[in-house]
């Protein structure tokens, strides 16, 4: 969704802070050293418009003569999510247990779209949320797959679970391959964090704990790989060869 | 490879252009407006040394007062990755053509050290190459690698094919699954770039041209995520379950 902000004060914060600003727009007459500066360094680009342009944006506000366009990433309840999935056997969840990377969520949100995974789960802290980084490196997968953000993952797995999902993480510490899974079910997916892997009461809550096998000497893949492999896995599981 | 370079010019000049410098060292009374500048722009850790120490970096020489430690990174000879395989009946190498994110090349490096493949081939042309940024991505991976530069890709296919490597291209024009192929062969799986995919000539000089089955909105997988979903087939291939 597109929206205006304006106000030297709130566009300046948003430039600092925030990466979901798209444009600014600037009256002929504007001049204000930080914003200027802020503008250099965030790379946003900006456009001279007359003070009627500005006011058909934001309407005749106390402007002070800069509006910023911003695109705003909706999340979709996480209520809603499992209702449009009702009756659906083999419905498939990703969830995200502290992925700290837009880039990784980005690549993430691609995989799903994808491999035609019904949603991904984040949880409310720490975590990477939706913004301009993740909708560029999506390619676009943004605006197609359904993300609800929650504040406590476990409760989500223990609704989750009553709504007949089996939960499949994906953790180094695993003896199980995650071949060995029998992907013909309702399935949430679990990936950890780039760093710190899946939290301890989350590894608890899960019916399989399961990894890739890997040879070498790096013992990791990074997230984003990880999850698309076993989307990969999942969807080649569901959709053998004839 | 660690390695010193010094002097004013040649240390702002790789700082503006390069991204192998580690670490630079100024003695106390250095003193460059331009070199300051770049070392905050660039992020590079600067400390203050004494001129003995510096000394004992790169001897007696007209280092101005600053030395950079740099980080180069080796590629091994193309004949020298065929000689290492020698006789190695399920060999598989990793062609690139045309990567130019070093980011996707990191992240590949680190799913060839975790298949286990024996080496990637860059092309010479416009291809990311390695730097810090990739040896960052592949967490390490860049050391264990064997990574091969060539000026010609469709001349060191043939080579390859010579040697009795058969040629299975990524390409979303294909109409083969990556799932047919029988990979118990000498491989070189060929990666596409993000923008173009697989060029005509190599497209052209491949044995296999295959394609990831995918549903979704989203007709494509980033590079490193297609090039991870080959490596990890080929190796489920080659290491069935039980």
């Amino acid at each position: 969704m597109r929206n205006y902000i304006f106000g030297k004060n709130t566009i300046a914060n948003a430039l600092a802070h925030n990466e979901s600003i798209c444009e600014v727009y600037l009256t002929p007459s504007f001049k204000d050293e930080r914003i200027s500066s802020l503008l250099r360094k965030s790379k946003v680009k900006s456009y001279v418009k007359s003070i009627r342009e500005v006011e058909e944006m934001v309407g005749k506000v106390n402007h002070q003569g800069v509006v910023a366009l911003i695109e705003e990433y909706k999340y979709v309840p996480i209520e809603d999510m499992i209702k449009k999935v009702e009756g659906k056997k083999d419905a498939l969840f990703v969830m995200l247990d502290g992925i700290e990377d837009p880039h990784n969520l980005g690549a993430i949100l691609r995989s799903v779209d994808a491999f035609g995974a019904d949603g991904v789960i984040i949880g409310a802290n720490r975590a990477a949320k939706l913004n301009a980084t993740v909708a560029k490196v999506s390619t676009g997968a943004i605006e197609y797959v359904d993300v609800a953000m929650v504040t406590n993952l476990t409760q989500t797995i223990n609704k989750l679970k009553e709504e007949g999902f089996w939960v499949v993480s994906s953790d180094g510490s695993a003896t199980k391959d995650y071949r060995e899974i029998d992907y013909n079910m309702r399935t949430l997916l679990v990936i950890g964090s780039e760093g710190f892997g899946i939290s301890k009461l989350v590894l608890k809550n899960s019916d399989f704990i399961t990894k890739i096998p890997m040879v070498g000497h790096v013992n990791s893949l990074n997230a984003s790989v990880a999850c698309a492999l076993y989307l990969a896995t999942i969807y080649a599981y569901r959709n053998p060869l004839k």
